[in-house]
């Protein structure tokens, strides 16, 4: 299996190193011949190249069969930019869309152990396992933009087409799960909302032993907060999906837990990433938690590689640290990225 | 002062009344003429006249020295408008525009005594007190739209002006509170985004007393969960509005406490509504929560009628039941729309 590696900028590389570590432990013991290569990408690539998403590096990209990603931005970057200078993040919106990865699927549940961790009481945030399913290439991500300082536009454009594949993979997802799907979208205001409900009540026709309901999005911004643990899988747009998972992971605990897959057509390489950002804040001091990195690797082998048994072995280890007390300064502990790294790799 | 009634539909209705009878009730000890007309409104309105926004309605409304609204839309009226019928929420938005209201003012505090009633631990909940300052007549909400059942597009625009005065009155805001103005948006994708953070900039020389940050909406999802009592006025653009301000009510206890007060050029009438929608679950049950429509009229004698000493004492009524144990549904008690009326004109 032959995995890019993108370290991307902040605490990117100290993630990203510490889930290869992982990935390659977890190959090892299940015979899985793994090849990695690094690429530059993101701000570190405007760096080398002046350009966030350097054509060796896509080019590797497509021709892997996975992408391992740690995160990409920062001040610095965003200072130049004003004065005309490439976004790392628009690397990573690049890449998405040449990857065509259209679904990212972003699961939060509540870890045991963890129920001191969440902002929320126990008896409102137990049992909350949730997955997001966000559409990636569309929306206003990806609508033309009219730049200005007296005026300015964004689009916000969507197809059947691109509703129609991002509803089967949640609806598909569901079916694996506890068979609920929640739509979000905000038709009572947006066109492309009502595309939305319109297209994934169609694409339910194929579905109907799972359970589907519609929830408008500042709806589901307060449940989130209220009930988490009544929802299974949530489909949503692109910026509704960004907003709506980041809440989620706060709910549950911390967003340096998250991990994400984003997925393309079948048989097509897959893009794994921490949904956290880059944190330039603890960038270098060895205190970012890798978690969310690993358990992005622990996705790579199931949906890229088929190694359902790899990526459950990892994830198992990474609940056991957790139940065990393995605590990083996100979640209110003092644990380093190493003390989580060597934590993982002995109850693997 | 002559105020104009739109209870609008499912428990617009009986909010609106307890409301108006909080009004009179404050009005008559402090004096205040009051002048109280009724109008057609939302989906009640299109069963009468075929429009959510009659042209009667619309003069009565201009023509006030302000405006009471319940709230709007309903499962019977989505049904319709998918056959083309107007919608109520249709109502709702040109009357915004019509009435210039650019700014929707949106204060969530945790009252003393609802430490239990909300969903977060106390440690993280206690202190909140926020403003959110919405803008109300832009962006997604009003951009020429495409509808279509093949391919749809919403447009987002926004103009300086427009993110000036919203932002002038964010600044003014916080100048009266605790001095700092979170601005967020989504400026590492959004154009609109970038102008929205230059011109708050700007805006900003004029107020160096105020601390000014940016916040990306993603991450101020999170943070409304994790740490609430961290900001004082937030501002921002019209649908992270509504999905934020909506989140921050329930992480405060209840989206029915929540009041808004919508305001257009100095002078103009302001309009004034819970930010709860018509919940037709529960209407016409009698066990509302009136308490955002008490705390609308309460706005509503501050900003239109210059009254803050009755506004102050409908506001300290309220927080004095509260802290005093009245608890209606919505906050895990028993207390019916009509005893919650009682207790408050009680306290009153
Ligand atoms: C970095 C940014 C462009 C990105 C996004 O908004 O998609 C990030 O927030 C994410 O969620 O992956
Ligand atoms: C009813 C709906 C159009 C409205 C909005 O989205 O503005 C509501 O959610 C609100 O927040 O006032």
């Amino acid at each position: 299996m032959k995995v890019v590696i993108l370290p991307g900028d902040g605490i990117g590389p100290e993630v990203c190193e510490t889930a290869v570590t992982v990935l390659r432990a977890a190959c090892a013991s299940s015979n899985i011949a793994l090849d990695t290569e690094e690429h530059a990408f993101g701000g570190a690539a405007i760096d080398q190249y002046g350009d966030p998403l350097p054509p060796a590096t896509l080019e590797a990209c497509l021709g892997a069969d996975a992408v391992l990603l740690g995160a990409v931005g920062g001040p610095r970057y965003d200072e130049a930019a004003k004065k005309g200078a490439p976004r790392p993040e628009a690397g990573l919106l690049a890449l998405r869309r040449e990857m065509g990865l259209f679904a990212n699927l972003r699961p939060s549940r509540l870890f045991e152990g963890l129920e001191e961790a969440s902002p929320l009481r126990k008896s409102v945030v137990a049992d909350t396992d949730i997955l997001v399913v966000r559409e990636l290439t569309g929306g206003l991500y990806f609508g033309e933009r009219e730049e200005g300082s007296d005026r300015a536009l964004d689009r916000l454009p969507y197809s059947r087409e691109e509703v129609e594949r991002v509803a089967r993979t949640a609806f598909e997802a569901a079916r694996g799960r506890k068979g609920l799907l929640t739509s979000v979208d905000k038709a009572n205001v947006l066109a492309t909302s009502r595309l939305w409900r319109g297209v994934v009540e169609d694409v339910h026709k194929s579905y109907p032993d799972v359970r589907l309901e519609h929830v408008l999005v500042d709806a589901m911004a307060m449940h989130l907060v209220t009930h988490p643990s009544r929802f299974d899988v949530v489909v949503t747009e692109n910026l509704f999906g960004d907003i709506l998972s980041d809440e989620l992971s706060a709910v549950v605990g911390s967003i340096g837990l998250a991990p994400s897959a984003s997925l393309g057509e079948a048989g097509k390489p897959g893009l794994y990433e921490p949904i956290h950002g880059s944190a330039p804040d603890i960038a270098g001091l060895g205190i970012a938690n890798p978690i969310g990195a690993i358990l992005s690797a622990a996705m790579l082998l199931r949906h890229s590689a088929g190694e359902e048994t790899a990526a459950a072995s990892i994830e198992a280890a990474v609940a056991w640290c957790l139940a065990d007390g393995l605590r990083t300064h996100d979640l209110g502990g003092s644990a380093s990225t190493k003390d989580a790294l060597d934590a993982v790799l002995s109850a693997l």
